[in-house]
């Protein structure tokens, strides 16, 4: 997926935002916007827009000096969702159908998003999440294939989600199958670290892995050696939010896309509306047909 | 009023949709989109928003090739508020106030501006701006000192907004106190120009000028001397929304703001909040207290 024009001023709004969480500091605020107009007048055509998001979120760490402006964010996030957690585990447990109702809080969970969406009112959407309609929500084709493998590929998106994805690793381990969890190599907008993995225990349920991408999504050319092996190994991959499904909507491998829809770049690619939450499997490949 | 952060993102969202209705080419809309980044990338400390907006939508002009891109919009505008003038004439007629409803109905025609505020609905601004509520409405301050005056100088800012303002140059002229209205020098964002008065028939009722201004709102420093000898012995000066407010916002003079507040940026120089319909004397001028 290439980044469209519409990209543009929304990751230059992305670095107001990162540059008022760096630093208090107006001038050193408006050297970083100023810096990554800059960077946008030179980008080169035919990059994805996590590659862009790649450039202008490390030019507002390099500028501002700040290696990890979300980090407050994340943290609240983060506690914000375990706040939620009760409930939530209370609503699979007492649902007709655990796997759907895990599944659709975990894209219910996409929502979290300062990079995108950073206006979300995660409450509203826990509520619209558990009632809302679900078009295009493929958990029968999602389920069929998670009978036929003993490990999934779990690819995270944000800090805070992360939560509403541990609902749902839960429910895939008790159906028997192992989950690997694979979060950020380092820290860009609000996506979920190792560390925010640790912090919301899922370390105890899955193995957490680093892709070792330092882009607000997954592109495989910038992923670690480890973590390609293990997705080109891999029988199921499920791959949370915009950046992943942004980073492998070309990639012949037997995928579900996991994610809330939050912009019109993303809604066009798929053919689906803004706010329209999805479960979809990688067309094309043959597993998932 | 200095152009603030929030500016950056703005004008180039404004930029894309701009270049947008300019040219279809794709590539060409990147370029513009590009180069305003550069631009942009560039600026001095110690602008207005006026002068931004002029920069940037000049380059959108110069490298799409289109000397006016919002033409379309603009001549869109004009039609549907001339649809709506006769409800509009007839609210103010059987209003006990009539005065102040053409002046409410004026800061509601602000609501049309494809700059800060793209998403407008008329047909609703229209409703709530005959039944909602004006904190910030000095109608009484403002209908003294027209009772002083034998002339006011006003200041239009919109295409389609220029025909509500018809509707209030009308009021104006019925108390016996001339007008007269002056639009920008040549297009830019879809700013009322000569034309636009012309084709709503301002000319009927005003004698048209043009400040001179290439720019989105008043700034003295770029207007032509004609207007600005006007402006200096004008005993009453009407201001209409954010670009003029902006570049006149340091002005020692009699004037009068009207506008609806749309931005961050202006909402927090006023002290007042986005959405709010506003009549307001210049603080500070002698003439106005």
């Amino acid at each position: 997926l290439n980044a469209h024009l519409d990209c543009f001023p929304c990751f230059l709004r992305q670095a107001l935002e990162a540059s008022r969480m760096a630093t208090q500091d107006e001038g050193l605020q408006r050297t970083v916007l100023q810096r990554v107009s800059s960077v946008l007048a030179g980008l080169p055509r035919g990059l994805t827009p996590v590659d862009m998001g790649m450039e202008v979120h490390r030019t507002v760490q390099a500028i501002s000096g700040s290696k990890d402006p979300y980090r407050l964010v994340k943290k609240r996030s983060n506690d914000e969702a375990l706040s939620l957690y009760p409930r939530l585990r209370k609503a699979v447990d007492t649902s007709p159908d655990p796997l759907l109702t895990a599944a659709k809080l975990s894209a219910v969970g996409n929502t979290i998003d300062f990079g995108a969406n950073p206006e979300f009112d995660l409450e509203r959407s826990v509520q619209e999440g558990l009632t809302g309609k679900f078009e295009t929500f493929d958990i029968s084709g999602f389920q069929e294939r998670l009978e036929t493998v003993s490990k999934v590929l779990y690819i995270g998106d944000n800090a805070g989600e992360i939560v509403f994805d541990k609902i749902l690793v839960e429910e895939i381990v008790r159906l028997g199958v192992g989950v690997t969890f694979a979060v950020r190599g380092a820290p860009i907008i609000n996506d979920a670290t190792e560390e925010d993995a640790r912090y919301v225990g899922m370390h105890h349920l899955a193995e957490v892995v680093s892709s070792g991408v330092i882009a607000p999504g997954t592109v495989l050319s910038r992923c670690n050696q480890e973590f390609t092996e293990l997705f080109h190994r891999s029988e199921l991959i499920l791959a949370k939010g915009q950046g992943n499904y942004e980073g492998l909507s070309q990639e012949k491998a037997p995928i579900f896309f996991l994610l809330k829809i939050k912009c019109p770049v993303v809604s066009h690619d798929m053919g689906l509306e803004v706010g329209d939450l999805v479960l979809r499997p990688q067309t094309g490949h043959e597993k998932n047909t």
